[in-house]
This record gives structure tokens, sequence and C-alpha cells, in this order.
């Protein structure tokens, strides 16, 4: 593999070299790269900003985590962000610090990923720069979408009698993480050629390490005419998601354990660590599922929607966050974060 | 000194207790901070967008940036970037990593700061988010503005005699990080309450630590009605600033040394330190001032407005950047950027 040390090039020909191929999709991109700003023009949409900050050793490990995927990944969690607001993503921008370990093939590597993620996505990059770091990699992204006025879906809507929606299934992508780990743990100071066996596993490192953003919920909700009520994507578990749509929206909640999703390997993982699936498809981060919730007339049209589950329903503020579990019981719902699973 | 520790809040919790005073002000602002992104709504105008990554040890050193002061400069050499393009920063975005060396205390410290830009130039803070990082402090702001279509000034416009314009003077922050790192080095394992005598160097200590974007020259411009042909905010040195400039306009430049404007401390602090004070000026970084070029028929217009200086004129793109010194001989322009000067 060729390494060019990204002195040779300097900073602006770092950004200069990985962002000459970029050619602006979205007639809403009226300037990109190569300015003191990116220019957007929106006519009568409004203008959605979403940013995030990704650090080396606290929202990754490079130890098995390649860099096209970390690209991918990065761009996807801002996507979600706007899809969470029921909007499209549109342009991004994207920051980098770079320690001296990092050569321009690497970059290249992670711009790749990037790249694919705007592909796939309908998203233009359009601006950001590069500067050392000291320490490892930083990623800054911030992304900028559009949406009806009368579609946004805020996390303060949710009303009692809503019926609670989630797409997908959860916990995979923290299962995902685990097994990562736990191969990390075991053969970090192995041979460089080893090759974990992941036979069987494949759908939770995928969920772990090319998650993807709901676009396609939020093409079937506009197709149905459905608006809902509040909105969230799943990025710090759902107990955590839900805790933020009931504080906002001045509710409480009920959900059933019996109809939250979970899939197969995740539920067969879970039991191999000795885990509860439940707790990991509550608190286990990175799903970037959409939790939304709609009126209860809606019931019949939302139940069509592919990939979407109703696990509940809002109830009045006083009533808390809970759970009723597979025997019956009523639990209150803890949103302990992902970070704090088995600890 | 209180003490908290940020554990003690959670994640949630810093970014409610930072945020929880604040109001918006720009009807363009629809919903700030607490939903997965920022609603902006814009009617006719141009959206811009410019965001910066700033990492401990690289852009900032605390042994001697007081936390207040980061908060502020973060902000304003943003606002920078959307002055730099005619235009009017309107919103804000900040996402923090920290380090466990940081208390909650710290960081209401820094948003002071923040708040205290935001307050003077009348922007919004719509958003942003914390987490841990495992060293130090890592600052990413996005700010977002508006700019008229017809009004905006990109870097790609300036024509052959147009005028080249500068606002304020240049090198004075430069001279006051080299006046800051020499009292470190001396200073930095003295005694706590040792304080430096910086008589007769306040000016450039607060180009260095409390640096302004110039939101008047874009005012002033305005009332005039003079839109740049091209405009970019200098922050890494004029030479760099202008080689963009020609590089993006395909034309050359011609400047004359005794036009650039430096002020009285930095020429003498430039004696003292031994370094030629042109260099300084040409490569100094961090001045925040606006380089534009004008057409030539509006030289009474542009001579009018305080603080502006016109320093030389445009060229056909193979004449190359030349600079006319004292003494009538032509240089070659080189933007070596303000890490190399005195390396």
């Amino acid at each position: 593999m060729k390494r060019t040390e990204i002195a040779s090039l300097g900073e602006f020909g770092l950004i200069d070299h990985l962002t000459k191929n970029i050619e602006l999709k979205n007639t809403s991109s009226e300037k990109g790269v190569g300015d003191d700003a990116a220019v957007l023009s929106y006519g009568n949409k409004k203008t959605l900003v979403t940013t995030d900050l990704l650090l080396e050793g606290i929202h990754f490990d490079l130890m098995y985590v390649p860099l096209k995927h970390l690209g991918y990944k990065s761009a996807v969690v801002n996507f979600s962000d706007i899809y969470a607001m029921n909007g499209q993503p549109k342009q991004m921008t994207v920051s980098l610090g770079l320690s001296k370990r990092f050569s321009v093939e690497d970059m290249e590597t992670f711009y790749e990923g990037l790249s694919l993620a705007c592909e796939e996505y309908g998203v233009d990059l359009v601006g950001g720069d590069t500067s050392a770091s000291l320490t490892g990699l930083a990623i800054s992204i911030t992304c900028i979408g559009e949406g009806e006025e009368s579609r946004i879906s805020y996390r303060n809507g949710a009303k009692e009698t809503d019926l609670i929606c989630v797409s997908g299934d959860l916990g995979a992508a923290f299962m995902g993480l685990q097994l990562l780990e736990r191969e990390k743990a075991v053969y970090g100071g192995g041979e460089k050629d080893f090759q974990p066996d992941f036979t069987g596993k494949e759908y939770l490192l995928e969920r772990q390490l090319k998650p993807e953003a709901r676009k396609d919920i939020v093409k079937f909700l506009a197709e149905e005419g459905i608006v809902p009520t509040s909105m969230i994507d799943i990025s710090d578990g759902l107990s955590s998601e839900l805790k933020h749509i009931c504080k906002q929206s001045k509710v409480g909640c009920h959900i059933y354990e019996e109809r939250v999703p979970i899939d197969y390997q995740t539920a067969m993982m879970a039991e191999q660590f000795n885990m509860n699936v439940t707790t990991v498809a509550l608190n286990g981060g990175e799903d970037y599922e959409l939790l939304f919730t709609v009126p209860l007339y809606l019931h019949d049209k939302v139940s069509k929607i592919k990939g979407v589950h109703i696990i509940g329903h809002i109830t009045k503020k006083g009533l808390g966050l809970v759970m009723e579990t597979r025997d019956g019981t009523e639990i209150e719902l803890k949103a302990q974060g992902w970070d704090s699973i088995g600890k």
C-alpha cells in the first residue's frame, strides 16, 4: 500500500485532492467546497441543520472499524438526524483533525466511504477542512437538509393515545460491537493475518459497521400521507429516545416487551453473552432506526408500512414511562443509555 | 472555584444546563437546541454554511487562553467566514469533546464567551452536543448565515485592474501569539501568581485572544452600494489568501510593501523578536480582517471606508503574485502560511 505523507500535500492540497471529483447533485447546492462558506438555496422549504463530532477512542476504534466504513457511518448517522425530522438530507460538510499516523491514502479511503454514503442518499459534500491533531482522528460532520413546513416532525408533538412505532429491529448494532470488542480482546495481540469467523453473525456486524438511515420509512410516510406527531432516531437506545419524546411532549408511555422488535441473531448473541436481550434492545445504541408516534386512527395505515412495528401507546404525563413485560408485570423504563450496559 | 464533575449531570444534563437560557433572536431561527436538528427558515435569501474544528494543542493552548476568550474566538472565527461571503451570520451549532479534566464550571465559562459573541453579532445558538474525549478539548462549530443573491462575494470574481483592499492591520495576532508563547516558555514552570507585564502590548494580546470579525466593513460595503468582485477573510495570512483569490479567479496580483497596513505595536514587537515585520504581516495568521477586490472605478468610494487600505491591484494570470518592496524591487509572494514563520 502506497503511503503519501499528508505533509507532502499540505492542508489546502489535501482538501483539493480529496474533493476534486465531487459533483454537486442538488439544485439547492449553489456553491460547494472552495470558498469561505457553502451557498445553499432553498425556496419555500425549511432548512434543517444537524452536526456531530466523532472522536477516536470514544466514538470509534480503528482496531476493528475500517476507514471506509467509518466514512460511510459518519455520514449516515447525520442523515439519520435529518430523516428523524421527516426531512431530506441535501448537503454535508466534513472537517477532520488528523494525527501524523494517517496518510493521504487513509483519507482517500475515508472519503470513499463518505462519497458512497452521499451517493446512496443523494447528498452533496459542500465544504469542510482538515487540520492537524495531536491525538488520533477527529471527525466533525454537519448535515443540512430540507423539509416541508407542514411535514416536519419534532419531539414534542406526541399526544395521549398516539401509537408508538419503531422501524426495523433493535439491539443488533450493540451486539455487533460486543462481538468486535471480544475479538479485539482475544486476538488484539495476535498475528496480523488472523481472520475471526463471523459466520452467522454477519447481520450484527453490518448493523454496527455499516448502518443505514431510514430514508425508506420517511418516503413511505409521505406516500401514505402520514405526518408523525413526534419522531426521533434511535442512536442512544429506545429507552433514552422514548424519554426524550415523553419529556418534550409532556406525556407518559406504555410499551409491551413482547412487541419490541429483535432479530434472531441479536437474541442468539445476547444468549451467548449472557445478557438480557430486552435490556440490549432497550438500551443498545447505534440502531439508527426511527421511533415515532401517530394518532390512533392511523393504526391500519401505519400497520401496512413494511418494517414498522407498533410497540405501545402514549399515556398521560403522570403515568410515567412503563413497559409491560411478557408475564404482565409493569416496570418503569429507565433510560440508562448504551454506555452503561453491563457496567 | 466550585467544581462540578460533568459526569454528575450526564451528557443531556450538561447540554440542558448550558443552553437553558438561550433565547432565539432571529426570525429565521424556527427551532433551536433540543431536537434532532435545528430548523431554519429563509425566504428569498441564500443560506450560507461554514464549519470549523478546533483541537487543543493545535489550534489553542489553554496555558494562556482563558476559556471565556476561547468561546468568544471560536464563534467569531466562524462569523468571519460568513462576512467573507458578504453575508450575515444568523445561527450557530456547537459540539464539544471533553476530557475528564474539564468541569461543568469550565464549560459554563466557555459558553459565556460563546454567548457574548452571539450577543455582539446577533447570532442564535441553535444546536450541538457534547461527548467525552480521551485527550483534551475538541470544539466543532458550524455557522449558518444568509446573503442576498446579488451581493454574495466569492473568491473567483477578481478581474484585471481591480483594486486589492484590506481592512484593519495585519500581523498583530501573530505577534500576540509570540508574546504569549515567550511568557509561557519563560514562566511556564514558575509561580502561579506571576503576572507578566504586557504594558504597551495590549493591542497584540487583544488581537490574539479576542479577535473581532469585520461586521462593520460588510455593513459599510452595503451602505456604499459596493459588491466586492472577490472576498476572503485573512485567517492564514495575506499571502495565502491572495493566492486563493488569484488561483480561483485565474489572475495575478501586484501589491506594494509600503501599503500593507501594520500597527505600531506589531512593528515594535517584530523588531524585539528580530523578525521582518513585512513577513509577519504577510504570513502571520488569525487576523480575521477582510481581503477583497473592487473594480477600479470604485477607487474613491472604497477609499472613504474607514479602516480599509488599497494595497495593490489585480493583474493578468501569467504575471504571478508580485510584491513591490520599499526600494522598488519586485519579488514573488510565497504563501508559506503562518505555521512556518521562523521555523
